[in-house]
Order: C-alpha cells, then structure tokens, then sequence
C-alpha cells in the first residue's frame, strides 16, 4: 500500500493502519491513514490505487481527514470476527477462511465460559509478546458466540487488544468446548496472569479484522464474506 | 485420489468422475467410483484418505455400490452453481470463489434471458472443443437466477454438459444484464449454432459442481460455501 501510494503521490508514504493483522490474519474492514501534501484527486485514489495494488489488497473508501486524525491512535474500538468451521469432514473450500475443527463442538459450553471475559481485565495470560508499556489490562466491551449451521461465529470488541489475544482466547474457548478445560476456569485463567495458563493459540485463518470504531461516529464495518448471508441456514 | 487410494489398498486404481472441473473449478458435491477387490472396511475409507490427500480435496462420505455403478455414466442429472460477486471496489477476500465484476449488473435482465435456454436445445453456440461425437443437444431442466446481497448466484441443472457450457452461458447472461446484449438475443444465438455468436466464458473461480442426481433416487448436493446462509442479508 506504501509503495503504491509512493508511486501516485510522488512521495514517500507512511501509513498508520487501525488494527494489527498478523500473517494469515484477514482484515474485512481495516482503516489507514497517511499525511500528503500533494494535491491529488481523491475521489479517483480507490481506482488509482486498484491497478497497483497486488490482488489480496483492496481499497473500499477514501476520505479526507483532519491532520490530527491517525487510523491507528484516533480509533476507540476493534472488532475482531473468528470464523470455525466445525464438521467431521475436511473443508478445502472454506479452509482459508475459516479454522477447521473436526472434534464435535459444544457452543453452550462457549456461551458459558464467554462472559467472564467481559469488562476490564488483566489479559496478560491471553497475551503473545508483552507491549513496550507492559501494559496488559485491556476492556472487552462485547463477545458474543453464535452457531450458523456447521459454522461458529465469534465476535470480540474492545477499545485494543494485545499481541494473540483474539486467537488465544478463541482457543481456550474452545477448549470448553470440546470438554477439554471447565468453563468455570475462565476466571482462573485470567488471575493467573501466566500465559500457560490459557487454552492454545487459534490458527490465523479464521481471524478476520471486520470493524473500527472511532469518536465522531465513523465506523468502517465490513462482515467476513463467509458470514455474508445473516442467520437463516439453507 | 488415485494416488491415495492406490497407496490404501495397494492395488492401481481408475477412478470415474460425475462431472468435469476444468482448472479453478470447485466442486461441493463431486461424486466418483471406483472398482477395488480388496477388503478395505469402507466406514474407515474417509479418515484414512483424510491423511494422504493433497489438502484442497476432501472426501465427505463413502458406500459401497453395485459393481454395474458410475459416478459417470448413472448420473441422470449435474448441478452447477456460479457465484458472481457485484460491487464496485475489489474483493480480495472472495476472489477465488466468486466472478468479481464491477459493472452495475441488472439481474432483472438476465432473468429475462434466462428461459430461452431451458428444455432441450442444440446448445453448439456454448460449446468450447465439441465433444467426440459431435452431438451438442442439451436439455437444461432448471436454470435459477437469484441476487442475495451484492452476489448473485445462478444454479443450472442438466442431464450433461459441453465443455465451457456453464461458463459461456453466465459469460451471455452477464453481457445481457450489463446491457451490452439484449435479451431476446437468446434464441437467436442458439440458432446460430456458432460460438462466435454468444458471449466471452466466464472464469473459472465462480463456478461449482454442486450436485449430481442418480436414478435410483441419490442425490450429492453440497452448496458452496459462499453460499451457505440462506436469503437473509445481514
């Protein structure tokens, strides 16, 4: 995206992105901002920058901003979807898209564990590599877990998240799931503020960054294509 | 798949297959036979083959059949699914399972276009190479044009098709609903009996082999991913 930019502008870019997608990881509704001083015409950049960006990279919107604005530090909340395609069979069709799991999956089990992950808590045992700050007190706002078919659909919002913590906690819930770990233990798991203590890390794959949220209102949702078509199984 | 099963039951193996895809074709419910006289306990055939296939196939279930069987030549009836995603920006996240086209497409026009096509019909003007005994009649018995969101999906069903026959028919329908062509040119491209007549072949990447139908009643449907969650729009 830099260099694509570069190329258009005629200048070197720096662009701030709302959310960290990890190798693997998809993004459905990512934000990015950058600082120019040239004068281009907006309104064209999508176009422009869709014949030089490479094919896994699209652009859905452009707008102009404030020069105090940063995708990145102006953005309140993420949301991250986790896709699991859950049957016995494999699933080549979804299997970049989605975790395949083969193991029956218990989804009240999920529903259990879930909510004493919500609210402000320690999640230094959901976390990969300490940030800088060694900060790890972070706020889940909402997690929810739904059954679509042979599909589980896992949404987590927070105002930021540490390094694996989507995957480590989608990984310890399934791990309820399966019968594996007692979702009592949630709580236990998070005082133990040990990374051992938690659940596996789920693989990238099907983990999307599907919506940013920031003050004014803006939000820059986008559903994983796998989700595309609501609640009502054919 | 011949490779696999040869290793499990060491013996070479010929398999038949229900229906053609060509490169960057999918298939959700491809069928295929095979004649073995080893004593393999079948109910195990799916996991062992789980672990020796290439991942991009999967085998969802297996039986035992008369030795008079082929997934070829008992087949009565093909389902194929196409997936057309419309919107205007690039869709990474779909590109290999859908035709991104950019164009506003009017589905109400290739509707319009649709039932010239359905019953038997010399079908030469959508044929890529002929087939060896240079007979192109067709008889589609359904043909199923239905936006959902900004996809569409086109489901047609036959007893058998030409080489690129789906293909080149979504090719036609795509210039009737982007306007290039009018609708009631249908009839007339059939009666050309040239395929210079009809439209460009759609690519690959959209299309599935769905479904075969046998006579004694079975029935392989799998519906494509992108497709798995009904008419409700979220």
């Amino acid at each position: 995206l830099e260099d694509a930019l570069c190329e258009l502008l005629g200048e070197p870019i720096k662009v701030s992105a709302a959310g960290r997608t990890d190798a693997g990881v998809h993004a459905s509704g990512q934000v990015v901002s950058f600082m120019s001083f040239r004068n281009f015409p907006f309104e064209r950049l999508s176009l422009a920058l869709g014949s030089l960006l490479p094919p896994d990279v699209g652009v859905r919107d452009t707008a102009i901003v404030e020069a105090s604005f940063s995708a990145r530090f102006s953005a309140t909340e993420r949301t991250y979807v986790y896709a699991i395609h859950n049957r016995p069979e494999r699933a080549p069709l979804t299997a970049r898209y989605a975790w395949h799991v083969w193991r029956p999956i218990q989804v009240a089990r999920m529903q259990a564990a879930a909510p004493a992950l919500i609210g402000e808590h320690d999640f230094r045992s959901f976390c990969g590599i300490l940030p800088d700050n060694d900060i790890t007190v972070r706020r889940i706002s909402q997690l929810r877990i739904e059954a679509r078919g042979d599909f589980i659909r896992i949404e987590i919002t927070a105002g930021g998240f540490l390094h694996r913590m989507v995957r480590t906690i989608v990984g310890t819930l399934l791990e309820c799931a399966t019968g594996r770990r007692d979702p009592a233990e949630l709580p236990v798991i998070l005082r133990a503020r040990d990374r051992r203590a938690a659940g596996c890390t789920a693989p990238p794959n099907g983990l999307y960054l599907a919506g940013v949220r920031y003050g004014d209102g803006y939000c820059s949702y986008g559903e994983p294509p796998i989700f595309r078509w609501g609640t009502t199984v054919s």
